[in-house]
């Protein structure tokens, strides 16, 4: 699905977000305040958001815009891409 | 930008999200209940939302996925779409 | 629910938003491109965003925060709150 | 911060976040499809706002809403309680 770089880039992305939650775990069991725990949860959303945007771009890239598509595997990737819309603006 | 059709589908979803605002502004001129107000606000950003969806989608489908676009209409749309994506994940 | 000036407040924001909608509505119209609608239709998203959060930290201030609430209007004030909290996370 | 029960059902609610994060990384180490990856992400970012919701429930019951609290304690709670509402929304 993804060239190799890519790939590396997204892995790397998904570590640091199990990393942020290892952090939010250690903070509940520390009993650190709820502000503290609040905002580390509010920083994996973001990272999650950001790993979303990234998965969804390369989706973009590789899947509807390329060139080398034929009409039937962009059609594919279009209504796929559409579902990801539908489903997270619902 | 739109086929005719979708465009009129588009106005008449904008045209209820008006009559929602206004109705949060008699609800809020009325004093009723913060309830009552929050989820009438959660209606309107519901209805945006599916407002979004489907000018994304229409986006897609006029703009990334038409068979005939030309290479560089396609690129123009796909990158249009992914600061869409950019601006609304972070 | 509201002291006159919080309610002039929240009125106003509530009279800007539907203003930005009637700029959806016209840029639909005039057939302006996409990214025009939908960066229109995301500062829509971001002005009601702000309206919510103005509403919410009204409620909490008055309902549950207050030193003057009764017990039971306090308990009443946060069931309402953690209604719209369980509302607007899932 | 938490009684004990209420931080045993929290710090589950991580381990599972922990877990699904644990098949988004492999669901990419696999190629998987995106459109798989991107529900994978979903279904994380969904467990995220349950999370939340949860911690700012408690929040409330027991920095906000207790009937125990000093006024002091109470406005403190809500101050941060407002903070987070208002770091969510914008």
């Amino acid at each position: 699905m993804h060239t190799t770089r890519e790939k590396k880039k997204l892995l790397n992305r998904v570590r640091r977000i199990r990393g942020q939650m290892e952090a939010v775990e250690r903070a509940l069991e520390d009993e650190n305040g709820c502000a503290d725990v609040l905002q580390r949860i509010a920083g994996v959303r973001g990272a999650l958001n950001g790993l979303m945007a990234e998965v969804v771009e390369d989706h973009i890239q590789e899947h509807v815009a390329d060139a080398e598509l034929t009409t039937e595997q962009r059609s594919e990737g279009a209504a796929e891409l559409i579902d990801v819309v539908r489903a997270y603006l619902k």
